[in-house]
């Protein structure tokens, strides 16, 4: 990857077709949330745009059973891109699967299944969960710390599993009737803390070795992990100046951890909103706005930071200081929970204002123009160091990522920022990662 | 469903393209054995022919390396269904998971998931394992009663989060800003004696309501389990009459749970050779027995009869009596082992012919012919009420689904005894199973 302004991006597309209020518009597809067509399109919208990969998100709550909450119900994620890996044939398909609430050997075998079907496009974002403990037996979640820990065995022991079987294990040697090495194919016996699994995988090496390591690492904890672990670091900046220090440290940590520090690619969300004028797409960006519904959005701020009051504050009011957590002391979120806590006690902003990056992005960077003007802001924060590239979620739904993929991306390859066509067919091949050792 | 020989079959197709030993046939695809394009050859076959369902067993673990046994590495089965939904419209699809090594709020969601994307055309084959337990921990693997006793539970545990979406729930009412009402989706509070889950599912109601449950229960225990639960019955059957009083006992088993036996469809494993002519099907069948490696498979028999020694018995000598266990005390497979017991004990079947039998169809009902006298083992077995139709295993990989396809299936539509168009979309509407309540 070579320096500055011409270096090449790389982007993600969230794989949604409909904004959480876009619903509600006459002509949303809003019908077919569980329908396989309108994720088809994203992706081929996603590939004919030659962007690395789709990712998508899965949650295991039902958080807060709210009328207006379309997204409330989600599919299976990884089922969904076994779907998408059938109709697609050069995007990365990235999906989320926790560490906390499955078991290694299993998620081993549906991410190897995943890398075979898709022939290698498969990526995993690892994460630890922040909810679902009940469905799972649990009174409560386990801490962070022991997340994390057991995160990294996981790791370890489905890195194992994935190598169980050496690339040339699979003879199809059909004059002896041998069809694989046994010699080969290697248990793993780990026993560790939280693991005990024998091996070796009943399913041949994947084609990448392994699936690309995609983590969003907000917390301390997380940072570290993602050092260790990350080829992709999603996170949530909307302040070019914190993205360039989060850029910093994480770039740093994996050093410190003996890796290239350029073969891990820091993306940040990024949620758009484009217009044919500046002034339409200040009026889509309004109306985006108008759509928030500050009660509900508040409440979700509220169990962010860890179940603060904050019902007494007016819209237009900015939030005491002794209101605000200590971030570190959140078990779920304290990164995403940071930049809300920032936001406040650094720029002042008003509850209104914490309530529309939260209701709008989540915490993400948001940005809103015309096609030149959004390509303008990729080129600056990959620019400045503050990303390599984004995992953009199109404000406007389906409609939002056909405009991404046809008036956004034509800019960004004109100015030499991005590929006009896959060099390669897998995931890895479209990061520029090297093969599995 | 009408009485006799013109009631309407039920046909499963196997999900495999490379029958054990073809691999050798240098023709043979053996090297897209984890690819996805030889799935979806069998699968536009079957539904070409329109065939009830694809079916297919899944393994946990890597048993005996052999290099023989390109079968060994096996596709973890509903992440391969998922890609085949994508890519065809209406033949059902049915696929293993297992409930003593998942949990069952994600094989809930991974189900549901399957069930949406492929517009309600899913079935579970609910399997307790028989292997697995060293990759989850174990010492050794829970008791058949234990297995069975947490099946119940799981199956409990699915079924109520399946429901708790109720039918109406999704409202999409745009002009009230209204999703989903919050009052039609309900916790299901579960506390059993293995699994606590507060539920709700967080994906809507699946569009069958719940995938159609599909049960192999050669077993006492496994028959009561599959007249609780089952809708398709899977069983290993070389015997018309053994067959005949399996069917007579599964059915009235099911009526004493007061169910309709008419809504439960049994149907034995058939592996299919098909020859142009009966010289050349004879010819086919032999090659097929001549593949064999005896060595190997009295490995595999006496495995499945609980660690007996049969390696001083000659080939063409009957196994002892004395040499023979009670099924009923076999941790694994004792509905299994039971044929071969049988087979031994009743047929007087030398060691060869065990071997066969177990080397060839693995204790499954066997036949081999022109296209005209498969059709007449077929007819002849449902007119005898021996089975509701087959789970058809094509002995010759990708070749043999199309043969049975395209020359044994039209002989049963001329005939009256199958389809010729689905008249539904989803898999119940094929078995002609009413809505679930």
């Amino acid at each position: 990857m070579s320096k500055g302004h011409d270096r090449h991006l790389h982007l993600g597309l969230w794989l949604t077709f409909l904004d959480a209020a876009e619903w509600r518009d006459p002509a949303s597809r809003a019908e077919e949330l569980n329908s396989l067509q309108p994720y088809v399109e994203v992706a081929e919208i996603g590939e004919r745009a030659k962007l690395d990969a789709l990712i998508r998100g899965d949650g295991l709550g039902l958080p807060l059973p709210d009328p207006e909450q379309a997204f409330a119900g989600s599919l299976e994620i990884l089922t969904l891109l076994a779907a998408l890996a059938a109709r697609t044939e050069r995007i990365g398909l990235i999906g989320t699967a926790s560490t906390t609430f499955t078991e290694p050997y299993n998620l081993a075998r549906t991410l190897a299944t995943l890398d075979h079907l898709s022939n290698g496009r498969v990526g995993w974002n690892i994460v630890t969960s922040i909810a679902g403990e009940e469905q799972f037996g649990y009174d409560e979640i386990p801490g962070h710390e022991e997340r994390y820990e057991r995160a990294d065995e996981f790791i370890e022991v489905v890195s194992k599993l994935w190598a169980s079987w050496e690339p040339d294990a699979v003879l199809v040697d059909r004059e002896n009737g041998v069809f694989f090495d046994p010699d080969k194919i290697n248990t793993i016996d780990h026993h560790g803390k939280h693991f005990r699994v024998a091996g070796p995988l009943n399913i041949a090496r994947p084609p990448q070795g392994r699936p690309v390591f995609v983590q969003a690492g907000d917390s301390e904890k997380g940072r570290d992990f993602a050092a260790r672990h990350a080829e992709i670091v999603f996170t949530a900046q909307n302040d070019i100046g914190k993205a360039q220090a989060f850029y910093r440290d994480v770039k740093r940590r994996v050093e410190r951890q003996g890796r290239d520090a350029a073969r891990v690619s820091i993306l940040p969300g990024l949620v758009v909103t484009i217009g044919g004028s500046e002034a339409e797409a200040q009026e889509l960006h309004d109306r985006f706005l108008a759509r928030i519904d500050y009660e509900r959005t508040r409440r979700n701020l509220e169990s962010l930071l860890g179940g603060v009051d904050l019902s007494d504050i007016d819209l237009d009011e900015r939030v005491p200081e002794e209101r605000l957590p200590e971030a570190g002391a959140l078990t779920r979120q304290p990164g995403r929970a940071q930049i809300f806590i920032d936001l406040a006690k650094e720029k002042g902003a008003t509850l209104r204002r914490l309530l529309q990056a939260l209701g709008t992005a989540h915490g993400h960077g948001r940005v809103f123009g015309t096609p030149e003007q959004v390509a303008d802001h990729i080129q600056r924060w990959a620019g400045a160091r503050a990303a390599d590239g984004f995992a953009v979620s199109p404000a406007q739904g389906l409609a939002g990522a056909r405009l991404f993929a046809d008036e956004v991306v034509p800019i960004l390859q004109d100015r030499g920022l991005f590929r006009r066509e896959y060099t390669g067919g897998t995931l890895r091949d479209h990061l520029g990662l090297p093969p599995v050792p």
